[in-house]
């Protein structure tokens, strides 16, 4: 592949997503920023969005909001995100975070399988979703079994078969993996799961937005997943989860599931005040406090930016920005040590690529300091390198690769300390 | 006492908070808004505040917001709220929602006070509490005990200590009730509590910001309340949750309050990425998820102005404001079958007043629809008439009491229909 500027600027100029860049604010266009996989940039119309939802609708319609479209906020943008998954738009809801809302899910599978106790999951799984599993464990009295990656790239689906078993209640996954950007086989692990008789749930934080999804094609049990990544909903903007239909309310004689965090927006007639609790009808079950409308709303003008764009659009530029991405990995940095630590076949790769060295966490740093190239490190020594299709250009790649290149080359690296301190 | 307006006029000129007014956006001065014990109204610096946070913040800083500021700002948030409400500024964060809160505490209690089975409340909670405690008590193999209002406005702590024994594992009520305005004896009942060994959780929603509250002088072990009422945070914005310092990590011996819903925010070393999890020091590990910062960052300044305005002053302007009220109602409503829902005596009264009459679903309705006066309707014939004395007028009392007169006199509410179909 060529790996001249030129090139990179061609390809841009055939790029048919290249108009939504200027959706976005781009504050300062020399920046490259490689990490819309972690927080995605701010939409101009969700900016909008806020201003609306604050000064008019906070502002001059107070405590009437929630009667003029607040209310319904949580399964409308639901709705919206349902048809980037490939769900209906009753299945879908926006409310808590990502961990609250596995943490509900995970708990209801547990319930809802009695007399099986264990939970399935890898150590590929965000951290974040292995703790509210553990937790999920321990309040009902579930055990965690996890299944090891060989690599730290990838896990084979057989040895996910060899984890799944006649005592599993729920296999927990997350589809594009936080680190090395490994993407599993969905339909197969949701076939296994089934055949062991234990539900599925797939963790889609860093595949919505970036990905076709086909959550009911592939006959998915659960899903959640975050609004801030590719989905540019805003920080912390509340996550989603997915419940089948059939699930919701126990159809065919099964138990159903249940959420066990139990509130009023969960609650049928919310505004009868009855002192006993009552699921709502469908996902409204899951459901449990007052949503945070502020950061609510604007997932709204997000999410409708990428049905813009077209999902299937979204992915086949990704693809091609990270092949892009590899090759001058392949010719630029191969040969100064660094390695790929993400998939080689895009089949089963997401959207962000990581790439290794022992020097991994001062590269990063050199690069954010002095090299205005934003991507993140994740320990032991990947630095990962977050392709958002909807507003990263070929020329941004090319420029972030020459620059990390020139840290290498320079050892711009090596005055800041090789080991990191506590961050927060 | 004086019905005349300018009576209210005179109050209103003597008002040392009276500025505090400006503070807010007025998009309508006639509109008489008696529902800022529901969602408080805009201030103008918290409007200012979250287009900072959008398009500064996220806008230009992107990622790198998390380390400037936003990380933080669960606990330092945390500590201003603390100030108000008599606690340390360890034992307070910002965190999902008031009943996301109370399940984790409620869960943790009933864990840590094991051999207990029963949580007691009554029925004068709010129903989201109702719910959440019932819900926690079928995950931890609870059982909820109702202590039972007689007149539906008050409880006694006799009453609530007939409920309270050795099976008693935690004690949650809501200290200002929503629906009559009634204010507990918070030293009493919490006495009553830990003498019988069990754990007192306070619902503080509709207290915190309108009253001064001494958690730590009442040796509350636990509590939890919302942001957007008397702290006009914006609708739905993140609740906060209190943990008596001495709780947090279990000293003495004790077994320690453990969060049920474990997440990274609450994990030490969020980003070692470690797969097993273990909580954060002190407060930070009744944290979950990732902080919605649009809904999060406004309440830093709209707590700021009630610590400028004061917790004394706004309680002492909060009970004249109520008594006023009551004495129009007295003089004009009482006389046309109107009463009074709501405590005599300011001690123990919060800073909404309950009405009540047959009517009062469609009474509610006129005094909206075409009065421009917004209070909220409580099922089964209460009308709320919240008072927030950071901005709310005599005026605006004396003028909303007399439009209210209006719609009796005239029977204006007799075009609507008299019953309520549903709301969302």
């Amino acid at each position: 592949m060529r790996t001249d500027v030129d090139y990179a600027r061609e390809l841009d100029r055939a790029d048919p997503l290249a108009r939504f860049r200027d959706e976005f604010v781009i504050a300062d266009p020399d920046t490259i920023y490689l990490d819309g996989n972690s927080l995605g940039r701010l939409p101009k119309q969700s900016a909008a969005r806020v201003r609306e939802v604050v000064e008019q609708e906070w502002g001059t319609r107070l405590i009437r909001g929630w009667g003029e479209g607040w209310f319904t906020a949580p399964q409308r943008i639901g709705g919206k995100i349902a048809r980037l998954i490939g769900a209906r738009d009753d299945e879908v809801i926006v409310s808590d975070s990502t961990s609250v809302n596995l943490f509900k899910l995970a708990v209801a599978a547990l319930h809802a399988r009695r007399g099986r106790t264990e939970i399935v999951t890898d150590n590929l799984n965000f951290p974040s979703d292995v703790y509210v599993l553990q937790g999920a464990c321990k309040i009902a009295d579930g055990k965690l079994q996890m299944a090891r990656s060989e690599d730290g790239i990838s896990v084979s689906t057989d040895t996910l078969a060899r984890a799944i078993n006649a005592n599993t209640a729920l296999v927990s996954l997350t589809y594009t993996a936080f680190k090395s950007g490994y993407v599993y086989d969905m339909r197969a692990v949701t076939q296994i799961a089934h055949d062991a008789g234990a539900l599925m749930l797939w963790d889609l934080c860093h595949s919505v937005g970036a990905m076709p999804l086909a959550l009911n094609e592939c006959e998915v049990d659960l899903a959640v997943g975050c609004t801030y990544k590719y989905l540019n909903g805003g920080p912390g903007a509340p996550a989603f989860l997915y419940v089948r239909k059939d699930l919701q309310e126990g159809a065919n004689g099964d138990s159903p599931l249940q959420n066990p965090i139990w509130g009023w927006f969960g609650q049928k007639a919310q505004f009868d005040f009855d002192l006993n609790y009552a699921p709502a009808p469908g996902i409204a079950r899951f459901l449990t406090g007052t949503p945070t409308m502020l950061s609510l709303a604007p997932i709204e003008t997000s999410v409708d930016l990428i049905l813009q764009a077209g999902i299937e659009r979204l992915r086949a530029k990704s693809v091609q920005q990270t092949e892009y991405l590899i090759a001058l990995w392949e010719a630029w940095l191969a040969p100064l040590g660094v390695s790929l630590n993400s998939p080689r076949d895009a089949r089963c790769r997401g959207s962000h690529v990581s790439i290794g060295h022992p020097d991994a966490w001062r590269i990063n740093r050199a690069l954010i300091e002095e090299m205005q190239v934003i991507p993140d490190f994740r320990a032991p020594d990947n630095i990962r390198l977050g392709i958002a299709p909807l507003y990263t250009t070929f020329a941004e790649i090319h420029e972030g690769m020459a620059r990390l290149r020139r840290v290498l080359v320079e050892r711009v690296y090596e005055k800041y300390p090789a080991t990191r301190a506590e961050v927060t």
